[in-house]
C-alpha cells in the first residue's frame, strides 16, 4: 500500500508547516508537541483520498484535511484529561507533562484552530462549517455517553452502538463529506460518502474491540487483555452479557475484581469463548463494512477507478484478529 | 436609555430560544444552567445597535450577536475552572455546581455552538469565521497571558494593555464588525467599527479596576477593594509600581501579606492617591475612550442619526468612579 506512506507523508509535512506562534509559548508549546507525537493521521487521509475519488487533487482539500485531524487532536487533549490517561502513543500527555488548565486552555486553541483552516478551505464554507459543527457535537455527545455509560446498567448494543457511532465514527463520515463539498457533489452523493465513513467508523471501532482482547501479543502494539483489566463495557463484553447463563453472570461480576490480572484474563476469555462473542462481534464487523461497501457502490459521480479510498478501508479492516 | 431595556429584553428571548437538546442531561443542563444566569448581555448588544447604526434591522444580526454571548459564556465556563472560581455573578460556577470534567466538556460544546449560531448567520460567511477565529485565538492568548503575570516580575503598562486587549476587547471589537459585515460595509468601515469596539473595550477595563477600588460601596455589586486584597496586578498597581519611590516599594510590598484587609484597602489607597493613579488611570480611559469615538466618527456609511451604539458606550464609560 505505497499509496498510505505517500498520502502520510504528505499529511505529515503539513502538519509540520502549522504556524502556531512563538508567544505565549505557554499556551503554543503544548500545541506544537502534541501535533508531532503522531498518530496514523487516517482521518485526513480519508478526506484526501475521498477527494481524490472525486477527481479533487490533494492539495486541494489539504485544509479540510488538516481541520480534521487538529480537532481530533483537541478532542484527545480534552479527553485524556478526563480520563486521567498519564501517557497517549507512548508519550505524556498534555496535562501530565504540564497541567490540567494548560491542556484545557491549549485544547480549546487547537479547537479553534481547526475552525481556522476551514475557513482556509475552497469550497462551500457554509456547507463544511454545517456538517462539521454538527460532527463536532455529536463527539462531545459521544464523549459524554461514553462517561455517563461507567455507572449505567443494562447497557444495551444499540446504546453501545450509538456511542462509538458519535465518538469516533461520525469524524470519519466528516472527514468524507468534506471530500464531496469540495468536488460540488450531489446532495446524495455527500450522504453516501459520509455514511460510507460512519459505517467504516463502526466497523473499525467494533475490529478495536476484539483486538484489545484477541489481538497477536507480538504483533499489537500494547497490552492485549486491556480492557477486561479496566471493566470496560467493549461490545466483547456486552454480548457476553446478553447470551450469558445466570452462573456466568456471576463469575463474570466475581471476576471484575480479580486481581490476577493473567487469571481475570483467561477466565473472561474462556467465558467470552464459550459464549461465542468473538465471533458474534466479526459478524458486527462484517455487517458495517457491508454497508460501508454499499454507500460507496451508491457514489454515482466517481473520477476515476483508481480507488485508494477503498483499499485504505479494506486495509483497515483486515487486521489480523 | 430604554434602548437598553428593549435590546436586552430581545437578547434574553433569544437566549431562551436556543435550543440544547434535552440528552445527554450531563452535557446540556448545565449549559441551559449557566446560560441562564444571565450577565449584561452587552456584548450582543453591540452587534445588534452596530447594525442598525449601518441600517441593518437587529433581527437580520441576531444569530452574529448570540454567537458572541455564547462564546463568551464558554470563555467564562473554562476561566472559572482555571481561576478556581467558586462563583459568577452570584451562582455557583459549573466545575462547583457539577465538576470540572462536566466543565470542560460543556464548555467545548457552547464552544462549538458559538460556530452554529456563526454559520446560521446571513452574510459574507468567510470574513465572519477570519475575525471570528483571530478573536478565539487571541481571548485564548490573553487568558493565558493573564495566568503569566501573575508569576511575572516588572510588568509594564504595554503589558498589561496588551493583555486586557486581547483577553476582554478584542471580542468587543468582533462584535462590532460582524454588524460591518453583515451589513457589507468597506474594509475602512469594518476596521473603523472594530477598533471602535476595541478601544471602548480597553476604556471599559481600565474603568473596571478604578471602580473596584473606588466606586461607591453602596452602588458596587461586590466588595470594594476586592483587587487589593487578591493583590491582583491592576492598572492602579502597576502605575503605583512605576511611579513609587523606593520607600513606597517597600512598603506595597509589605502590603502583599497584610492579613487585615480593611487596612491594607486603606494603606494601599493611601499610597495609590499619594501617587495619583486614581487620576492617571481617569486619564487612559478617557484616551481609549476618545480614540473609540474618532474610529466611530470615521465609519463613513451610516444610516441614521439616531446612533444609540454611541449613547450605550458614553453610557457604559460613565459609571461613576
Amino acid at each position: 500500500m505505497e499509496f498510505i506512506q505517500t498520502y502520510g507523508a504528505y499529511i505529515e509535512s503539513q502538519i509540520q508547516k502549522l504556524d502556531f506562534p512563538k508567544s505565549p509559548a505557554t499556551l503554543y508549546d503544548p500545541l506544537r508537541y502534541f501535533m508531532q507525537i503522531g498518530g496514523k493521521r487516517m482521518r485526513p487521509m480519508l478526506t484526501l483520498l475521498g477527494a481524490e475519488l472525486l477527481g479533487i487533487k490533494k492539495e486541494k482539500a489539504i485544509n479540510a484535511a488538516l481541520a480534521i485531524e487538529v480537532f481530533h487532536n483537541f478532542s484527545l487533549i480534552h479527553d485524556d484529561i478526563m480520563d486521567e490517561a498519564p501517557l497517549r502513543r507512548g508519550f505524556q500527555t498534555v496535562h501530565t507533562k504540564w497541567d490540567t488548565n494548560t491542556a484545557i486552555l491549549s485544547g480549546d486553541v487547537l479547537l479553534i484552530k481547526a475552525y481556522e483552516l476551514l475557513e482556509q478551505q475552497p469550497g462551500d464554507l457554509r456547507a463544511m462549517l454545517k456538517v462539521f459543527n454538527q460532527t463536532a457535537k455529536e463527539i462531545c455527545e459521544g464523549q459524554q455517553l461514553d462517561v455517563d455509560y461507567e455507572s449505567k446498567e443494562n447497557l444495551s448494543i444499540e446504546d453501545y452502538i450509538k456511542m462509538i457511532r458519535l465518538k469516533t465514527s461520525v469524524l470519519l463520515g466528516c472527514a468524507l463529506e468534506f471530500s464531496a463539498i469540495i468536488a460540488n457533489s450531489s446532495e446524495e452523493d455527500r450522504k453516501n460518502m459520509y455514511e460510507y465513513g460512519v459505517n467504516v467508523g463502526l466497523a473499525f471501532q467494533i475490529q478495536d474491540d476484539i483486538l484489545d482482547l484477541y489481538a497477536d501479543p507480538s504483533k499489537f502494539g500494547k497490552q492485549v487483555g486491556g480492557d477486561v483489566i479496566a471493566n470496560k463495557k467493549t461490545i466483547l463484553y456486552l454480548l457476553a452479557l446478553q447470551n450469558a447463563s445466570d452462573e456466568q453472570l456471576k463469575q463474570l461480576e466475581v471476576l471484575k475484581t480479580e486481581e490476577n490480572t493473567a487469571l481475570k484474563i483467561q477466565e473472561t476469555t474462556k467465558i467470552f469463548d464459550d459464549l461465542n462473542v468473538k465471533q458474534k462481534s466479526l459478524e458486527l464487523v462484517n455487517h458495517y463494512f457491508l454497508k460501508a461497501k454499499e454507500n460507496l457502490l451508491m457514489v454515482s459521480k466517481k473520477s476515476n477507478s483508481n480507488n485508494s479510498l477503498e483499499a485504505l478501508a479494506d486495509y483497515l479492516l483486515t487486521r489480523e484478529v
